[in-house]
């Protein structure tokens, strides 16, 4: 069994580090609120106050953060892992970045001679909590095999991508089809909100035909009870839409429906829904529609 | 057992009509490639040579056309169904137009005493044989009621959905999901692509998350086989997506990403896919990404 | 000097009008709101209460209305144009519509031994008084060349572009230019605001730069102005950008910019701002920024 | 008069330092290809193998480069700017960068005691060579104020923005405009040429009216003579087009006509297009459309 260390226990990190201290890993964790940690405590996690403590204790650290940026804010400084690590550590970045930011991040923390697996998931905080997430994994092959156990802990379906950026190339084109479903789902209500159907019915034609996914099927459920509660929340998506959009200009990839859906999402997130789950975009919809508002929302950007 | 005309006997019409006549119906039926309509004879339906004929055999004609333009050609003139009819006979379009189209032509039936109940459909070709297609219907409620067990031969998901166009409003909010389904899963496995990706592999990420759909599930299978042959043509959806845009528009509802999806099927079409799967259009943004052609095709539009 | 009819006065027709009978031509006109007409009579025009009336006392009638349906209106019916018309009549219409539309009323013309020549004009309400529009005809070259002089009353470009439907076409063509500049002027100033410029010096810079039209310059100067009044509704512009749609749809011709402008103008129209002028689209854009409302706007559709 | 450091003599650059040598200031310059350098030296500029040595020499460096990498390429390592500036030095970048990149590039500089003044132009080859840029500034006013005669040399309309970044925003938000005239009239004459208009003619139209600017002028002039020779890279347009993405997504401004036209620009790099000028994109619009190529152009992508 590992020493392994955790940094992010959110949403999705929490479950995550759970499953991994459930499966007899020797688990030190680090989160930014401190009462987050508390959890996993409870299944036997020490738990320390720095990622550098973090990196001390433990020989591979996953990070699982909201963003590149966020990854880098524990690993640099006085108090960071690169503090802390040993010659040879890993970091496992479960993080959504781009391909071009998990090559940068690779590259920094080479200079500390660590190494990088990049590791991003599909499935939401069900998956999430069961260990059944998807993970696409790009980076050493080596690295993949030698923490496929690990990964195993919290995923059932396993993937290896390819090199450096592989993982996180595949991660943003799956995520783009979430966000084409998100999207199009408020375009179809709010058509037919406007056209007059009830949304129940509606959302009944959608769950009995061949386009229904699990997704669907809950994000028809959010709005027929209208309920916004972040799963996903819209600002996530919306980051997400960016890294697509970045990463279709450097490879040269046109995505002209992903470039749509993008700035619809922009315009939800600066118009106040950013916080609440990414359907929300269909309460912009129907606002742009001259139905009026369908859900509270803060004044300005969140 | 009523007495049913059935006018268009393609891939969807000709296994809709042998349910109706399997279900003991008296069925007339016309085609204009009459080779079409021998499966029916021997089932036992009459086989005429013009629309009116169909229209003097019955009291309800049943018409599955490629669009409104096709639906107005066997009304009208000396041979059409117009000439033929009986006071109160009624038209149940199973076709799919624009709510715009289906009200404008209740006003014409209407000058001639005939009644129009709107009923088109999902589903495809495998519902279409075995009976289980989803049928969304506009128009009186009586009607619909009175003819509730002829629409239950063809499918088994029956929605009223209320007056004249409301049918056709939702069939068009409806395709609007396959739409970006299938345009998205073209960026989704093009960004792959360009990012070097195996696209057996990114299939296999999408078949094991929860954007999953049946309809996801056969078009991941197509771009993988490098099969583009026409379940649903490309330029029938590129017509829907053409209706949608009008309805939006007519309606006062913005739908940003099925815009540019219609953008992106028009460029398909125009550049030679018409007559591909709708999925084909993934090989026209391979070829948009340098990454060279992925499957023959047309010179000029189809 | 011919004798010439006139129907549709408002803010452009008005003016072309008045230029016909400065011309010394016979005209007779009709307007739906009657006190329209009252200037054309101080010019010595006849006013009539019909479109019937109208097509008994010219041999050439000239519409300037809002859309097909409009010229449809005028034209049928027992007080109609086609009751009151002799035989080999000729109808002018300078209003926006499709090539479809022209071609289709072109038929239902030549059902009534009426000719069509299609002629849209550039320019706004100045040229219009100044008679120095452009006009942007389609139809038979010997209609152009016997209403030549006629057409030279309002306007000083005039473009023969081909048969029935070519000078719709070209029409749309251009007006894309039109919908693209405003569109992308609001971007363009609603980025600058969030983004902490002064709108005034923004205004400056794209007033000094190469990009600056005569369009652009009076539009820079509404929205530094906060000025909303309506030079060219943005209700129009949205009906012009859904038949530039229908028309590239048509043609098999990819429009992704108009595609998204279109849907930028639906959201603005359905959102209130379709009585102002059409670059309240900047308003919308600022709203949606979360910078607040920028103008009054009407609760609901327009 | 100041010693001045000038890096980066392309087809602006180049014209630009001339204007700074013409005026009396000591120039220094520094070109990746030293042939360039020559016209420069004739003119008095010393000419050096590094741009350290540029910075050894003078008191404030101009840069005019392809994008922030090539500015962060001539700062740092044994032979950049940074190796050899003194304390207090100012870099006056005249690239088209984002305002987060000047903001971190500012941060950069600072790190080692340079000062940033941003000061993108707009204006192309015509206006660099006659001095008569318009030149938009961000950061400290004082710096402003002590360069102005300095960017005098090279530019007529000097516009102050605001702190760091906002001369940035200012660049972006007008290239915007740029963009979208270009790409509209791409689409534009594809709408006219598939529509059987003479491209001759619609050009006229376009030139006779209330649109027409000098940038729409010359491409009018391109579309009709297929040249596509560059005076503004495709590849050039597309990376600003990104940054306008990034930007807009950073400040949380919708730009749904800019994301689609950057698509299309993307789409026409990396079919090859990206060395011709940004109006190549016509090229593109056609291909779409089923007219064939109007224009050679390199396999895959540049």
């Amino acid at each position: 069994m590992a020493k392994v260390g955790f940094i992010g226990l959110g949403l999705m990190g929490g479950p995550m580090a759970a499953n991994v201290a459930r499966n007899g890993h020797a688990l030190t964790v680090y989160n930014r609120t401190a009462a987050k940690a508390e959890a996993l405590a409870e299944l036997g996690a020490q738990v320390v106050s720095t990622p550098r403590a973090v990196a001390q204790a433990s020989e591979v650290v996953i990070t699982m953060l909201t963003d590149a940026e966020s990854v880098r804010a524990v690993l640099d400084g006085s108090d960071g892992l690169l503090a802390g690590g040993h010659l040879g550590e890993v970091l496992i970045d479960m993080s959504t970045i781009s391909p071009e930011q998990a090559i940068s991040l690779a590259g920094h923390l080479a200079a500390h001679s660590w190494e990088l697996l990049e590791a991003p998931v599909f499935g939401s905080t069900g998956p999430a909590q069961e260990g059944t997430l998807g993970i696409m994994v790009g980076g050493e092959r080596r690295l993949f095999e030698r923490y496929r156990d690990l990964l195993a802990c919290m995923g059932k379906h396993l993937f290896y991508l390819g090199p450096q950026g592989a993982g996180a190339t595949a991660k943003l084109a799956f995520n783009l089809l979430v966000g084409a479903q998100v999207a199009s789902l408020a375009e179809c209500m709010a058509l037919a909100a406007k056209g007059g159907i009830e949304l129940q019915t509606m959302g009944e034609i959608v769950l009995a035909s061949g386009v229904v996914s699990n997704l669907l099927q809950r994000k028809v459920g959010n709005i027929t009870a209208s309920d916004y509660a972040p799963a996903f929340p819209l600002k996530h998506m919306n980051k997400d839409l960016g890294l697509m959009i970045e990463t279709g200009h450097a490879l040269g990839v046109a995505l002209p429906v992903t470039g749509a859906a993008h700035q619809l999402f922009s315009a939800a997130q600066a118009s106040g829904y950013g916080d609440q789950d990414a359907i929300a975009v269909y309460c912009l919809l129907t606002e742009l529609s001259g139905l009026g508002k369908t859900s509270p929302r803060e004044e300005g950007e969140t």
